[in-house]
């Protein structure tokens, strides 16, 4: 299907089936916006009841076209469509656009329908996009098709743009217009019965005019696919091309949203969170930031590092713009003391020549061009923010025109700012229309430098492989399917600890003790403190029936302790099947972590980590992967997390061995990707150690599907 | 002082001192700028050098204007102004304007410059703006008075806008020229040599043409006056005036900047945040929040609560804005079910009835309309936002037209967004035109929407009075007196709690006991377990010594702690001086919270408080506030910790007696305020137990001046 996708983007001919003598309906704008846009192949209107339209031939049906066609785009009512398709098959016609809805997203018979087409095109080898969609334009001068019923073709330019809302495409390439952005592809998805965000993610990786992919997506079909796409991109440093996504449906409100909307289920924003994250997929919150970042991507090469230099004509703003950047993770460059005794020869002695670099109210083009020269060559600048107020004397097409001058084919990524709207509009389409990108107000452009240095840093650094650990697994998978013979979803304590003991975790030495005796025998082996906790298949949360006992420290107290517990869970739940205890070795003091997995029909497994305790609950502070997780990003995995701090060692304590967390998440990332019957596992918690001296599962839970 | 500012922005006559005859300076600027504005005064040039400019007459000096004259905007030599001043204020002139630079910002002779400048004003009561500042325009049609060099006069409005940047406030009126917004008053402050920003707000307050007033600052030359006045402004409910402000030099580089740029020693960013806090100042982060935010109070009323109604013309954009109002602290409004009766009339039954409402891609106006009417009149609404994508058959211009429409005269405040730019411009001229706010993306909207639902809620809600706590201060007098007495900044365990008993904190039993004997018996009276803790003038951190021991269970285990603990501290820090130690009553278990005070020399006494913790500590999540502190700001400051949830009761445990940490800062404030001595005090931690079980302070410290 995917291979057919160059006739979808650059077809040799397209027949419009639907294409109506009618003014004002979606196939004729379409025709218009086809011939209008300077579309290079020849466009063959299919219409049994017209002779001719706008004076092109038309023709009764895809089948009485004389010469072979690449692209079939369909304008007529649903229940039609999947006869169409199949004379489109025939005819040998492989790449196919819907425009028409009345499918999945109307419910009843559009499902059926839906599948039908879906079922043809897999049946000739279609490549399809829609159906309920805008259509898709190839603004590249080889093929200028605009096959979509929006209002105007955008301008060649190399950001791709997939959305899932026509609508929100709709805007988009308003605001592009305006901001004169330019794109190498637009796709309305619609409801993705073909080609769906992963498809078009590889096509677009080898589409050798697309630099930039940018996405609005309200769900997705595969991530797991997609992951893998992604991480492709991202992963190859000699074609880099960001790929920047807007999720929509963070909210559980939005997410309800989306669903009454698309008939989408979107799956739980942690989830997409995890997934982008991981495949160096920069996510944008808004709109703005989608199109902010986009920019500058396009025209701007990626910062080596975080050391930002601000030139500015005001004090004020240059501040302003200081707080924004060191708040996104930046950092004001300090200039080399050459540069500045460079910049005190033509620059005023009032200025400042501390970054921010305040050239003065009064300056004109010459000190801008002067400031600029010198920065962009220091070394110590990774890159450049230049803003203007337009004062008194401020010559702001002079001054735009310089930025363009010292900017050109430049090494270092330069965003400008010229603040206001009527006074400044001048000097901001000069930048415009030299690809300088060109921002309203000064934080947008800290904040867009700081993701593309976030995204250089991803892509930069070493990527370590996935780990293949050592690993028993026919003894995990021994457990698991004896707990499943027995229609048990959850594994009891000292049967969880068999899996992990299989797969290596740092266990606690433990004993399933049936009687008092035994249990007074094994304590004595494992030396004093142990701790003592209920075992029953029954009973997942041990504290909640007095199941735990902690610190026991003698014969005595452990043989005291068995009686005690026995009669708690006889009161508290005297339904519960009863194994004996578990005594177990005590955990030496240390920090406390939970590592955990759950796995999702549609994401797979995902690792989570965070901290111990009720703060870290009640703030939500954790972190998600998705398995297999590689070790650099089991490393990332417990440095994201905001309470990291304390495993550094706060208050005079050591440093915590971080390695030894991100062992366990590795070794949790093989489990859950090797025993596909574990639904979730909760390991909290393991206490974690100095460096160097690792870490333990104090406490740990399996629950099968 | 203040009371001439009315000669500022309202005087009959104008002298321009230092008016020059050439283009392209200053003067001439100010000088065409004033009658080009239509100044409804009389202005008089004063240049000994000039017969005319303009064909206006010239006078060599102030006193040789036959008539009065209100304003002198002086715009000379820095070195020639205090001998102009001394004219003006013989000729009897009130107001005064200096524009000319080479001032305190340029430091050596400046600085002296301008204390002679204050002086001078201080004599003869004069009201000045400056020096070194843009000027200042008062768009009321009453004067009509551009008495600034920037380049244009903004329309009038109802916005007051004081910047202490210049060049911001250039940028400032271009924005608001491209965006259609009025101002009543804008004022550059400069170097605030004169009137000050709490100045400035006490004229606005009765300034009747003044709605929101917006601000622009650096630092602040009184924050515990701007406090004061800013809370009488936010308290008088029947005469609304939201302040909005910006305040950079928000991160420690930030702050760096602004000292070089003004020499102003910014406060930190807390104590800032706290000011504007606790008199309901709305804190702008960037130049677009200042403005979407102004925009909107200048024209909608303050929503009810916080039920917002989404209105749009497409799925997507309608997700992204429910994601984005949740995430704001909005919710959706739930219809009544007879406003969706209603709307089922007229709209395609493909339409979402839930909000948000989507008329649907091929919607015109009169689906607009009707959704629109019908809505407003919902009382389960209590604020909407009304989003349009550019789609094929969209009349963006119509349904403009229906929106203003609709929102005339609304009770419930109505934001838009057309997103776009091209398209949608001629719709969005048409609401600009009649004062509906509208924003390029709709993520503005929710957040503008966001911060007057809360702006609202913190005006509307009652405000207990300054509590005033019966207390011993003479006792505490004695205590801080006799310290100071034997040059000690820092007061041991014992005094403190003195010092806390004498106002009233809930402390627990303890006794100072210089022998072993002595901590026995007292150990005995008190009831194990006890606390030891070593007791020393020299020592403040007891644990870095051994000095503290915790649950001491018998009179035998005291001796030993006791011997035990002056041995450590002898080993560890030998030079001590030893008092004994404290035998302190074991606080019963419960959540640990921090509640401290620090006296800043020009914030006054600041109040804080967090949870206990390294968790928190890393966190930095604590909230201050400025003594004093009212009952209601200290429950604010306790529900304004992200960890506030614990305190609510986390994994069963009972709330949290609040009521009695309010107390404590409460109490604390009371302290700071009546004993100036104290510099801090570290209340850390104060165990607190379930509500209506009161709280305990477990350990703190005061240090004196």
């Amino acid at each position: 299907m995917l291979e057919n996708a160059d006739k979808v983007f650059y077809p040799k001919s397209i027949a419009l089936i639907g294409a109506s003598t009618k003014e004002n309906t979606l196939s004729r704008t379409i025709f218009t916006n086809l011939i209008e846009g300077g579309y290079k192949g020849i466009l063959y209107p299919v219409n049994p009841k017209a002779e001719s339209i706008l004076g092109v031939k038309c023709y009764p049906s895809v089948t009485s076209i004389p010469d072979s066609v690449d692209l079939a785009i369909i304008v007529i009512p649903s229940n039609y469509i999947p006869a169409s398709l199949e004379e489109c098959g025939k005819k040998g016609i492989k790449g196919i656009i819907i425009i028409s809805a009345g499918f999945k997203e109307v419910g009843g018979e559009g499902v059926v329908l839906e599948k039908q087409v879906v079922e043809i095109i897999k049946k000739y080898d279609m490549a399809l996009i829609g159906p309920n969609c805008l259509g898709v334009i190839n603004p590249d001068s080889k093929s200028s098709m605009n096959a979509a019923f929006g209002k105007f073709m955008p301008k060649p330019g190399n950001i791709a743009f997939i959305t899932q809302s026509g609508a929100l495409g709709t805007a988009i390439l308003d605001y592009a217009k305006g901001l004169n952005i330019g794109f190498s592809k637009f796709v309305s998805m619609g409801n993705k019965a073909g080609l769906k965000e992963m498809d078009l993610l590889k096509y677009l990786k080898d589409d050798p005019v697309t630099k930039v992919i940018i996405m609005y997506v309200e769900d997705m079909s595969n991530p797991r696919e997609f992951l893998k796409v992604a991480s492709e991109i991202n992963d190859d440093v000699n074609n880099m091309k960001p790929i920047v996504a807007m999720k929509s449906g963070r909210t559980a409100e939005g997410a309800k949203a989306a669903s009454s909307h698309t008939g989408a289920l979107a799956g739980s924003d942690e989830m997409y969170e995890a997934l982008f994250n991981q495949c160096g997929v920069i996510r944008a919150n808004t709109v703005e930031e989608l199109l902010d970042v986009s920019l500058a991507f396009a025209h701007m090469p990626i910062p080596r590092g975080n050391r930002v230099c601000i030139v500015t004509n005001a004090g004020g703003p240059g501040i302003m713009t200081t707080d924004a950047a060191i708040k996104f993770g930046l950092q004001l460059a300090k200039l080399d003391p050459a540069t500045i005794t460079e910049l005190r020869k033509k620059l005023p002695p009032t200025s400042n020549f501390n970054n921010p670099i305040d050239v003065i109210g009064d300056a004109q083009h010459d000190r801008y061009e002067w400031a600029l020269e010198h920065i962009m060559k220091d070394k110590n600048v990774d890159c450049v923010i230049v803003l203007l107020t337009p004062q008194s004397v401020t010559d702001v097409e002079e001054i735009a025109t310089s930025v363009v001058k010292c900017v050109k084919g430049t090494k270092i990524p330069v965003l400008a700012c010229f603040m206001g709207i009527v006074d400044v509009s001048k000097g901001i389409d000069i930048l415009k229309e030299n690809n300088i990108p060109v921002y309203r107000f000064p934080e947008e452009a800290a904040m867009t430098m700081s993701v593309m240095y976030k995204y250089g840093q991803n892509v930069f650094a070493p990527k370590t492989e996935v780990i293949q650990f050592k690993a028993d697994k026919a003894a995990a998978l021994k457990v698991i399917e004896k707990a499943k013979k027995d229609g048990r979803k959850y594994l009891p304590e000292l049967e969880s600890l068999e899996v992990f003991n299989a797969y290596g975790f740092p266990t606690l030495k433990s004993f399933l003790c049936p009687t008092s005796e035994e249990a007074a025998k094994r304590a004595n082996e494992i030396g004093y403190p142990v701790v003592m906790k209920i075992v029953s298949p029954d009973i997942i949360h041990k504290i909640d029936v007095k199941g735990v006992k902690v610190g026991l420290e003698s014969e005595l107290e452990v043989k005291g302790a068995y009686a005690e517990m026995m009669q708690n869970v006889k009161i508290l739940k005297p339904e519960a099947k009863i194994w004996g205890v578990n005594i177990q070795q005590c955990a030496k003091r240390g920090e406390e972590v939970i590592v955990g997995a759950k796995r999702d029909d549609s994401f797979g497994p995902l690792i989570m980590f965070g901290l111990g305790g009720s703060f870290v609950e009640v703030m939500k502070d954790v972190s998600f992967s998705i398995a297999p997780v590689r070790l650099s990003m089991a490393q990332k995995m417990i440095r994201s997390v905001k309470t990291y701090k304390i495993l550094e060692g706060v208050r005079g304590k050591p440093a915590c061995d971080t390695d030894a967390i991100a062992d366990c998440i590795c070794r949790l990332s093989q489990l859950m990707m090797e025993c596909e019957d574990i639904a979730e596992v909760d390991m909290n918690p393991i206490i974690v150690h100095a460096k160097g001296q690792g870490c333990k599962l104090a406490d740990a839970r399996i629950i099968l599907k």
